[in-house]
């Protein structure tokens, strides 16, 4: 499937080809996995990776083998998909299905080395997720900025504002 | 008060049964405190915990007790409650009133040490806060992450995004 | 003119006056410059200080003449006006003319040196510039923080949300 398909593409099988499901999602009980607002966005609180109740990895991440660098860019890309897919499942769930998402905007936070630059090539695994995932509705604007740290010592965050399609 | 109260709350009687008021926040000359769009969603620029013009602590937040670490959690809980509390004053001032209001959104940014990870248990002081003081329609999204400073060298910020109850 | 006018001013005239023009920003081709929503809100994506595809520094920022500082304070607010100068390239294009813009949220992330505490000091100088440009359509909420890195080790990174003026 092109990454920048032209025309939409069914989320679900979309999905499905990329042998991927959207997971559970705990929910905090000191705030709210998503908040629907009067007008329709969709505010997805920031999203740790987490499988199963396991993030794979925890620490910074730096260029991939520098010395005293917990978390490689490889290992990182992967972790931007979960923490994707986590966002998507609960967006979802406050939408009524998949099918009903355009994806407005996504914060990245890459808890980075000093002079790591390479957040972007982090927060384009996420990205291109949506896309391949979404077609157009996924296109969406994007910040992404390096941290000195994540709850839990998480090496990415991804924060999500949708809105339900017309 | 159940934190998780099913039903609303009288969000003026339970700030005063937890001794709180909303301050006066100064506003800044370079932007706004608080800024309303026409379809009625009032964005809270970042607040810094400043208490009577004061910071009670400046610095980065790291585990209680560790070596050069300026803010104990404690205090950095203490501050995120102030912070939250001067948004609460901001976004009231917007809205009309306090009890109109509906929390949608909220970022928190913790300086932090390297390797601390316990940003959400400074978060969670806003949060509860929020809870509390409305009940369900304090229910919001959130995101928390750890930056390297902030402003004045205040421990946290806190941005709010709300909404005018219906 | 008056960087708090009462009145609104003409968005280009303040442009040219100041010397300035919008310059043309490249697209990525893993998200969107600028993301328009259902009820009118313009997210416009992080912005980084590219003037005609070249950053004028990279690194951290610090106090004017610290030791291991690779960016002034002087540096970093002239790069922050790049950015802003970007932004508004992007979010006038959504809008169909920079004058048909309000400005509502801005996020400024500066990549931070240990210890530094005055990211508003840069994040003024775009403040400045959009109330110098827009005048009362200008005012926005605003947030500043300190990151320890950003793409492309830019010093300044700049996120927008803007509406239609009615």
């Amino acid at each position: 499937m092109s990454k920048h398909s032209a025309t939409d593409t069914d989320p679900r099988a979309a999905l499905a080809a990329l042998g991927l499901t959207l997971p559970k999602v705990k929910s905090d009980p000191n705030y709210a996995n998503v908040r629907t607002t009067a007008n329709g966005q969709i505010y997805v609180s920031g999203q740790l990776p987490y499988s199963q109740g396991v993030l794979a990895a925890k620490g910074v991440v730096g260029e991939d083998g520098a010395m005293g660098t917990e978390v490689s860019i490889t290992v990182a890309r992967e972790m931007m998909v979960q923490a994707t897919l986590n966002g998507l499942a609960v967006a979802a769930d406050a939408a009524g299905g998949i099918e009903k998402l355009r994806i407005v905007q996504i914060q990245v936070f890459v808890a980075s080395a000093h002079g790591f630059g390479r957040q972007s090539d982090v927060a384009d695994a996420g990205s291109d997720l949506l896309v391949e995932v979404f077609g157009k509705p996924g296109r969406h604007a994007r910040t992404a900025v390096g941290v000195v740290g994540l709850p839990k010592n998480s090496p990415v965050e991804m924060q999500m504002i949708c809105e339900t399609r017309i």
